[in-house]
């Protein structure tokens, strides 16, 4: 289960300037509750998608070892797999020196964290003749989403 | 120099949905006209830092390799190590499929990206008994910035 609290060291911008009390880690106080979250294999380092949480998706990802995101676009909660299968198993999340990031270092089901197929979200370089495909997809959408997708 | 362009697979969210045609890649249309930038250090794959970029921000760090983010508090471009001297020397850019997030994988000079002086600014673990510190940190914040930070 998520336990809140204070860091040995709260940075400056955790503490609350009226109350001076440290803000609840990681700090939810943006007006839509929510903090950015990264997802990174935690065996080969690759960063595999960029999302988001509210304090109830990070206590029910805490509580169960499997990545839970609040979908901006569904608002609603996320369970990372909840189509496709492809889940991830999260063995160690931290959280960013202003509290309003965190990291999660996961397993990832199905070898592939992006709807478009590829291992990573990050599947595009820019390269000076513009962005470049520098992956290869580990399934085809239309078979984990179907043609409507 | 930065090269906008539309890649071979462009996500659906990436269509203008009036005008049928593709937006700028990466996707600067958010109001307040910047996408996230997680830079990870290129040779320990380490994520250390997530911040935010502009359009201009993206074309200097492009056109010089040196990581310029925006700074919302600021609110203007933060060449990264323009106080402390730890700059990013930047080997690839990489764009996720919905065109909103960039990914820096950098050289961190000076070994710690963090202004609190650790390595990564996820220098925290969240752990059953709270949040947990579990790096060590580089330099003492006040040799860097001064007293005053």
């Amino acid at each position: 289960m998520l336990t809140l609290g204070t860091a040995p060291c709260v940075p400056r911008k955790a503490i609350d300037a009226m109350s001076d009390q440290p803000r609840e880690i990681p700090d939810f106080s943006r007006p839509d509750g929510l903090v950015t979250a990264i997802a990174q294999d935690a065996s080969s380092g690759e960063v595999l998608m960029i999302a988001y949480m509210n304090r109830e998706a990070l206590q029910e990802t805490l509580a169960t070892g499997r990545a839970v995101y609040y979908s901006r676009s569904r608002r609603r909660l996320w369970r990372k797999g909840e189509e496709s299968g492809n889940v991830q198993h999260v063995r160690a999340v931290y959280v960013d020196c202003d509290g309003d990031a965190v990291l999660l270092r996961v397993d990832q089901a199905g070898g592939a964290a992006c709807h478009e197929g590829y291992p990573s979200c990050f599947f595009r370089q820019l390269t000076p003749e513009g962005p470049k495909v520098i992956a290869q997809r580990v399934f085809d959408p239309k078979d984990v989403y179907g043609k409507g997708e």
